[in-house]
């Protein structure tokens, strides 16, 4: 059952959804009509990109749908109208859109066909397997199964967070000089991002509860999904612009002209 | 809780709003269509234009939808329904599309990617800022409170101005002499537009409240957006096609067919 908020909890997690749509909506536009201006061998990466913010933006278009459905207004404050409030939404958003998170981070570096598959393969299948376990404890309500499915999923997590540090390091030192602190950047947002996720799965085991934790919730995953997919994919159009630049300086040859 | 307004008020600012969808759809449109016409380095500024026309229209469609919702028309009058009317989708809206307009300006100048990057995160940055601090002041029905975050958000605001008219004097100067006004005027139409934003922010502080003072606010915040969104961007579009056309006849290069 839905939590009673007051009118200002509620609002700010409507206007925090609107507020991702729009986010989402803008940053996908502006990868697609840009995958014209880079080199051809980014523009996989930039279609990567504006998918995962337009995977997004479809996600959060039912999370705003739902969210207006499972509370009506009276009195000043949100009271629940009996329909739940549809958060697995998430999970079915993540489990496409984390591996293909991953899949933009290889793919602007530039590595050979063979390590570019199996790395993408390797940090993919990881990141769908860290969704898939952290399901079972987020529809769970006892704290013993939260922790459980919670601590089966850092496993990957962490394991994740090794590649990109140790396994990646020798691609990242490959880098061109001029844009070698954008990509080590684009690891780091990726890192801090995705740790939101796991601690706000603790909130409801460690006593955070109620309609400020609730809506702080829900605010937080908004900020922490604009952070990792449309400030993430920007981050990875800078990145594909600087080395497009850099190569067609190099080879002397014509920028496309569209 | 809403106003009671009469008919006429409710609905010149139900029209407003339409003619504002109108208005931003048509703008859209427009700069992707064209964005096509103009050299490699302007292309970046027309997505922007678009982008933030684009972003602007979906607020007002749902700014537009929660009017229609918070009303209903009885005797004459326009009578709230209880489903309060979401003023709040503008700072969502400003959050995004007002540093955005600022990095639209940046690009059109054509500076190094150093200076861009340097310029367009300051600039954007303190247009993000301004926003922020506007909104704990915009839901407080205190006049001292009010006054306090209209202040504080001043200071940002006059920042960005100082920003435009010193910071960007040699960028301006540096322009060729056939476009040095337009980019001036661009300036002129940001600084102006923007300034009646924190000049209604203060009317209920001044007493101008009722029926006729909250359509007016709304028709005025219309008239600004479509000013500083809409008739900025298509602003912006005449630069670049100006400075593309000089470019390609000094590089004795093609314009692209599409």
């Amino acid at each position: 059952m839905d939590l009673e908020l007051t009118f200002t909890q509620y609002n700010i997690v409507y206007n925090a959804f609107s507020f991702t749509i729009a986010a989402m909506g803008a940053t996908t536009i502006f990868l697609f009509l840009q995958r014209g201006q880079v080199a051809q061998k980014y523009k996989g990466a930039l279609a990567i990109s504006g998918l995962v913010t337009l995977i997004a933006l479809y996600h959060y278009w039912r999370i705003f749908e739902s969210w207006g459905a499972a509370y009506t207004i009276e009195g000043g404050m949100a009271l629940p109208t009996g329909e739940p409030f549809n958060d697995a939404y998430r999970y079915v958003d993540w489990l496409l859109t984390v591996p293909l998170l991953l899949i933009e981070l290889i793919l602007v570096m530039g590595l050979s066909s063979a390590e570019t598959r199996a790395k993408a393969t390797r940090l993919g299948l990881l990141a769908a397997i860290m969704v898939i376990l952290g399901y079972p404890g987020e529809i769970s309500q006892d704290a013993g199964t939260r922790w459980l499915w919670w601590f089966l999923a850092m496993i990957p997590f962490v394991w994740i967070v090794y590649e990109l540090f140790v396994g990646l390091r020798q691609a990242i030192d490959n880098q061109p000089a001029e844009v070698r602190g954008l990509v080590s950047a684009a690891r780091w947002i990726t890192v801090v991002s995705w740790s939101f996720y796991p601690i706000v799965f603790i909130f409801p085991m460690i006593g955070l509860t109620g309609g400020t934790a609730y809506s702080a919730i829900q605010v937080g995953y908004s900020v922490a999904d604009v952070v990792a997919k449309a400030f993430f994919g920007l981050f990875i159009y800078v990145i594909c612009a600087r080395k497009s630049e850099l190569e067609f300086a190099r080879s002397g040859a014509q920028q496309p002209a569209s």
